[in-house]
């Protein structure tokens, strides 16, 4: 079970960028500590990362996971709100998706309450801190372990 | 560390209810799942339960946690949209609050994309079936335990 | 065939109420006469009658409906037009429903233009008077018998 | 006590038109069924038929009901949304008019949410397929009785 | 200098309908009194009408009044605020328009508010009763005057 | 002269909710205050008191008004907001209602700008802290005592 | 029969502001030919003039109309789109207004289209250049004439 | 393979009217150069046109064209943007329709941006002038041809 | 304690001006009703007057209060809707304002819906007539009491 | 005659993406055809492919059209209704731009019905699946046969 | 090269009104840096102050600047988002004008995030506190310069 | 002091691009002026330059901006409107930030009225020409200086 972790622009920021409301680990430090904890979800659960502040670029991303992974985590940013082509390479794929926010975003300025993501995702986790991907993971995984072995789509 | 999980009116029906967009569980089911589930998460972990089809009632239900909870789960069904009483109620006694949705509602009609309770919640956890209330659990019992012993507040 | 007639709030106020709008007849004459014109529309038609001004009990009322009756006459009163719980508990039961009022809501203020229970009904009568819910009963009646005698839903 | 029933546009296609929305009944099965059924209604309840797919068409209708008919059941089709011609007609001839739709047009598009006609009708009945006619006839018929013999506007 | 006057859907039941918003005299009275006053505005002024209640009848008259006549009055009534299809026709033609109303439309409903044709209208006159259409096609006429005897449109 | 002052949601929380809004009294030290207060009012001043968190028990506390007060001071809280089935009941008792708020809600969130209540209000007082429930109490008297003794409701 | 005409801000400009809009008459010269105009319309006619940029001198002139004026002729220039308290002035003492604008309001900016005049107006002349004075002029004068000659608010 | 192209109000203008937005060809030129045209696009395609200024005469061209065209080509001109009935009887038809525009309305006033037709089109072309037609009926074409020859639907 | 009164646009016209809406007191008459119930308030509380028809004066009025007055009553009239101007002085002076209305604006037009003013004060008494007046200087004098000697802003 | 077509975000998806929306050609199998079809409008009619997931790179792509390129056929996919960056960027070359897109975009979602590039196109081809290229690419070749062989902007 | 310098309603504040939003010197000592540094602008450069908190004085203000001044530099404080009458003044003289704000208005309220004044400007300068005059001052000097020497319109 | 000029997309073209709206200027040119010009500013200020048509790379170059530049003059191009995800990136630096337009945006199209970037800036420059970047710089230098030498953010 392979599981990408997509972030959007800005996010490689963190701990630098205003902590009162990001937090002050680093993306790095949070990717390690998701890494370390795929274990605690199954042994087969493997894990990989992806961050870019282009939207191009992850349209790029979302667009090879197809027949690679077999579910994504993805924290889009600012993208989260004003992106439609980040939804249609979503549904182009096909594969689940999580979307995470590390603030609650709903309690913040009107325009960071509408996500074009998520719409087409399987769920929402929101405000948690650096936990909200931790969480989501978790509930993707069991929501894949349910599904059954066959949900990676084939070539 | 005492949580309590409070649900909205029709939750009583789960089971019964649209089980394509609510799942097969019933409500009680839900809730003896937490109940043995709360051992993974820490021996000192309790949790009750609350359910009311009344907007008044739930209002009542979160004044009573003052000095009683240390956090609440929360979900306002129908309410989430609506009610501005249970946004005030959660205001009034300042216990953490995690909002949760067994659907995506960001999925749904437009009227719920509104969450009168967001606003004035810790996190959101929505679309990820009866799994919301564990993982929103998690999430909770994580923050709680970072924010230190003395969270409860004293009368 | 077993219909219940759910008033909301304020229908207790009939007769009582601003009778250029609601007219002169108290809720409980409305209901002898139905109760009453039955006959008319069978032999086999039964009728049962249910008011509150809460919206929790107008909810736990019509889940009571489940399996108990073939279908529901309401008029939600001023829950009509605020309230997502009712609209969810009729989708919960999957009862065939047909909304009622007295006065012609689409003749009033612009908050009375909106119905969150006309989007989950059969059908809508609006302005006749008491004779409101008369007619809606027996378009109620006449779409139960052509859909045939196991309408009901079973346990 | 004459009575005029006018269908507006498409209506002329009932029962060729999209069967699952509209029934299988044409306007002119359904135009036979009213006649026949008048008789219940009291004998003497005359009832008369017109159709256009023109604005303009429908508007001299009403017109022309001034001082020979006592009232009008409207399915105004399509024009409920757009017209405010037919809405001055109504007003022009001050007969009592009953608004009837055969699909429940609250559960449609957005745009068909809006009625000109509902402002200035004495009731509407909306969904119980071509039995709404009846209903509708039924309603108005008891409310011109109840207003006295000399409803009719003399010239 | 040949002007026609146009009026649209319900005018002819001037007199007859609602006559607290739109006087006592009938179309044809209202028609003669201006024929009548053309005189005080010259004698080479001539005067036709037309009056429809469909809004193609209408579209039509306007273009048939391209290289016929110098200058149109209308009244469109309802069409006013719904017709894009007579704001088209006065471009199409390039004839100079006075739309005219009888009440002041600024003081009704706010569907009233819109007007498609006073942006293609050279003036508007609204609220002096029949008088507005004298005051109308004195302005027009004064207006044709000023920009000098070649304004008629030749073929 | 009968007085009742009716408190909706929350209200029972006050002195321990939020006290830099809503300051530290609680609600009983302000019906305290008021009760030895309506000696200053005149000696023929009686006041009453009722809070309930629940939206269904306020609209029937405002219907048994009904013949046994002469006027109701309401500070509907959160429902104020929301709830169309308490603007209805005071339509439906027709006795005069003074709406008050501690906070000055004009200076709050946009939800709290829409009241349902003040437009069937006689006056509305707003920001003064708990002195806001004494100063509708003296204008409301006032107002009573210069409409005359027969103010109240007959039955 | 005493009337006045009150002239907005910048209409002081006239001749001198953007002719390709307003024309190329000064305000003096408008004013003269009004005065000399008024033989026409009856030797009983008075007629006084009035022109601020001011919105409170404005309101002032329209309060001591107050008994010394049959009516008043209004181009409120800007403030027709912005000026409440002008409306209020007009409500405050009765005498009939008419609204005039030298341009066609409706079809310039959205910002124009709203006029709070309007709606307190006996009607309303827009688009004929200066000729838009003395039409309003003449409608006003017929107005009184009709409504006879008591029509002067006596103090 | 028959298909009929539909024109609505003005289009009859086309050549006299605004003709920097509309070109220089009247309409009968369009249709010849179309009818001549089809020969490029198979020999077994059949062509008929109809234009009309009332909605109500379109609809009725669109119902009798119901087992009669296998494709219809409209251009509802001002229709396009007022029109639900326009949109009801092409559903009521169930026959692939291409909706064209001479000039590209998507430049134009923001009245004209809303399509009733497009949402029930199979296809649009706007803003090549006349050729629009040719390029919505070759596609046309190529689409039926591809849906097979058993597209027209039978009695 | 000094207290200055501002009344703006209109309110010199009370008593003439729609005594069915404002009442039959002339605006001196309040002013003195002011005056001499000043005494019950307490010896030391002094009070001023100050109207103007000018949105500029009212500004002035506002600046002028600086160092010279402890708190501001003020109606806004017809610029309590549309004037910022008078919000940025009242901000400028940092002065209690409380704002104060005769008739309840929250039953009126939508465009007195909105306040500019109410944002920026202590507190709003809407309703009460002429005794809002009374009933706002009675709070604000507590107000002021409560907040100690020290509230005049010192130079 | 040298024209480029280019594709936006996701369109290197095209066969395997929802393919009961897009069809089941890929891209490049489009393009193929595109490139051989090209005879059939003149053996003189070149061109060229670019497609990109980045917004800059579109940008960058129009921008170097510039005097290399006569015409642009363009399917900006999900930017079509998010970019105003490639608006400018077509104004910014002056070529002639002709708007395609797969699917009929008028009848999808909401946000898909803005788009900042139509206002800035020649035409717009929408619904012919990858037909839609073809038309468009025909109608841009006529369309600049007919303005010249001079079209292209020299440096 | 004549320059005049226009400051709204409480300018006249400056100093003393909320120094943390607009700073700490007053609009004499403002006026005294801009008259000491015109010298740096060139020796040709005369400057004028002007400041009122009346509308109406500001319109007649812009309206004097006529042949008398080549620019104008206006701060139109809280008229910025409400007066029509201003920018039609500015309209009227043709005069260029600069826009300047102490504080960065658009990161501050809603209702001032829209300027009636800036549409009609050459220019915005907003947010470098009482520096805002002098860049508004330079960039308008040099734009005037490059005009040309006749940019004074002529009486 | 280090300064760093951002340009976004389309400003490469600038010279070539719509001169009636930009200017002749190319953005070399303006960036050969301001380098030459800030001599004037002081002999310690540096100036860097940045342009892309990409949103992820100026997002990036803003991020880089960290610890190396004391300010960012950015010209957003048409991203000012869209992107969020620059602004997110100017609040994760913290450095002070002037956003200046070569045209007056307030001038134009609705959708460059909202500016994501303006609400994060200290400034804003918008109308000048080419200028506005000197003007922009000049402001953002004085303000450093006065903020003192130690503004640079240290590591």
């Amino acid at each position: 079970m392979e599981i990408i972790v997509i972030n959007g622009p800005n996010l490689n920021m963190l701990g630098k960028r205003e902590p009162e409301i990001y937090g002050r680990l680093t993306l790095s430090e949070i990717e390690s500590l998701l890494s370390s904890s795929t274990g605690s979800l199954g042994s087969d659960v493997g894990i990989s990362f992806f961050q870019s502040n282009s939207e191009g670029e992850i349209v790029t991303a979302i667009q090879n996971s197809y027949c690679k992974f077999d579910g994504i985590i993805i924290n889009p940013g600012a993208y989260t709100h004003t992106s439609i082509a980040i939804r249609d390479a979503i549904l182009s794929t096909g594969i689940p998706v999580v979307e995470v926010h590390i603030s609650n975003i709903y309690k913040r300025e009107d325009f960071r309450q509408k996500s074009f993501v998520s719409g087409v995702s399987l769920a929402v986790v929101s405000g948690f801190g650096a936990n909200s991907y931790y969480l989501g993971l978790a509930g993707l995984v069991e929501y894949l372990r349910k599904e059954g072995a066959s949900s990676r789509v084939s070539p």
